[in-house]
């Protein structure tokens, strides 16, 4: 278990309690996590998805009985389980629609399995919502009354929660603000999906490697040159660790990347005024641990004084998530609890 | 009365039954509601904002007490009244803080004010949020579950609504969507905010009206040259008008400015994916009602199929609002009976 997880004892804990399950295309994370949000057990087995979804739930339901043991607590003691995954889904219908990173998923009934396999109630979310809300519920929002969390990562995931609510939209792809546009211009930089200018093309780990390339090609001097054999190893963490080395270049892309994820957090901030904007994922650049990170959050701060109107700037609070890859699958507990709420009470 | 509104008399209401004001910078509109969202009654009075909120306030009182009896009601049969008005404001103060368009009203009680001089409950909301929500409640969106309206006038007004949920951000301004950036490049257009690249500055029928005079000042021809004098009596009205004799340059300036809305709709999409985009205010071209205004329609959807993420523009109807003027006072009225509703039940 990991390090930075701190777990509360069965006799601390306040029912009723919840398992949150983040699926992703390479691992699996499962933890039970009492009412208020406090983990109180946790695993991660590998997703394994070419074995297809019947396997993986399998898997799955043993794991959740496992973290469900180690909790000290026995089955008929969870109130409801909480899966979160990657879309396109379809939440409704409880199924994985068209995954990229679930090879020969398609359609897959996931919720559904996940519930026969584990005989337990199971809600189902995007898990760039789930990290939303974990965060909301106990994480860097967890006195803020609405909060946006953007995950920067190979992409740009985005989760929007307004007082409880968690805003799917219409299509439970989750947000997908990542793919708000920056730049109609013709020249703009081509996203992933195909088209121009988004917000993702910019800022995304993918972009921010692209763009470090295209800088090094076009002759600009950088330590990164000498790291790099033919332009592999181009990560955005090598780029942290020469800006910190001092290399000029590698703090130029890492500050532009904070510019474009300003002109982002302004739009989403003039769209729908959240308390606060959080950014997680893996391309933190160290978050608040190291300089680099500092610095980084500082510009994102800086352009949003700098370009968004300025009762709404001073209103805002942007900083980092702090949950970090267990924001996934707390959140996803917490929207397990949300529903077994809502099925309590009649309303939510 | 305007002829567009259908009343329905008392005795086909149902009860219980509302007031709705949209406090305008010209005129003040009211109307009384019943709790499927007819209109029973309608007046209009001019604002005057010069003779102070205070009076203003007095003669909304009035004008409240007079539209009841013209619905063939007394006050105590009113469950509330909704108020509406344009920001910056702080709602849960039910203060305008800043306007521009009600001059000398600085930090202005008007909630209270109302209630006070009406003797009844009132419920304050940004306009913009009040023209959705009508929509949302009886008008183009009253089949749908979520929607967002632009209102397309001087600026560009906004408003979110999702499963009757009001998105009010945090700060009171209501939707500031005129201000999502479209163009972060430095010769991005000036937005009236003093910022650069924002929907407003290419959209707004200001912004039409800039388009158009830089366009004809740059030698392009067109019929428009004929038809004003100095630049003066340059307005969205007389551009479509022209579009429709014919006028080459007039009808570019429409579609592009289709363009623009695709462009924001678009980012408001993949932001927030409801089910439906409306598209009210002043500028709409004619609306359904004239081939220009179903051709700038039709191009608004052509560059949203064009421009989002194929999922999302396939499930998104794109479409004119129904409600005209009458959406923020209706809407008004709507938001009124949610709080009603709320303090009845103890939720909503």
């Amino acid at each position: 278990m990991p390090e930075t997880l701190q777990f509360i004892p069965v006799a601390e804990a306040r029912e009723p309690f919840f398992v949150g399950i983040d699926l992703g295309g390479t691992n699996i994370k499962f933890g039970v996590v009492d009412d208020r949000g406090r983990p109180m057990s946790w695993m991660t087995i590998p997703t394994e998805a070419e074995r297809g979804p019947e396997d993986t739930a399998e898997r799955m339901a043993a794991a959740v009985h496992r973290v469900i043991g180690e909790a000290g607590l026995t089955p008929q003691r969870i109130a409801r389980v909480g899966l979160a995954s990657a879309g396109p889904m379809d939440i409704p219908a409880g199924m994985i629609t068209t995954p990229i990173n679930l090879k020969g998923w398609h359609n897959a009934p996931i919720r559904d399995l996940v519930a026969t396999s584990c005989g337990l109630p199971v809600t189902f979310e995007n898990d760039a919502n789930a990290a939303a809300y974990g965060e909301f519920w106990v994480g860097a929002g967890r006195d803020f009354p609405s909060l946006i969390l953007l995950t920067l990562g190979t992409g740009i995931g985005c989760g929007i929660i307004f007082g409880d609510l968690v805003l799917r939209g219409e299509h439970s792809h989750g947000g997908e603000s990542g793919h708000i546009i920056l730049d109609f211009s013709p020249e703009a930089r081509l996203c992933g999906c195909g088209r121009r200018g988004h917000l993702e093309a910019y800022a995304s780990a993918t972009a921010v490697i692209k763009r470090a390339k295209q800088l090094l090609e076009s002759g600009r001097r950088s330590s990164l040159s000498d790291r790099i054999a033919g332009g592999k190893g181009l990560t955005p963490k090598l780029i942290a660790a020469e800006a910190e080395a001092g290399d000029e270049l590698s703090l130029e892309i890492v500050l532009e990347t904070a510019h474009y994820i300003g002109l982002g957090a302004v739009s989403l901030m003039h769209m729908l005024q959240p308390a606060g904007v959080f950014l997680g994922g893996a391309m933190t650049f160290g978050g608040h641990e190291t300089a680099l990170g500092r610095r980084f959050l500082e510009h994102v701060r800086e352009e949003v004084q700098r370009l968004a109107l300025p009762q709404v700037a001073r209103a805002t609070s942007i900083d980092f998530a702090t949950l970090g890859g267990d924001a996934g699958f707390i959140g996803a507990a917490g929207v397990a609890r949300l529903e077994w709420l809502q099925k309590q009470t009649g309303h939510y």
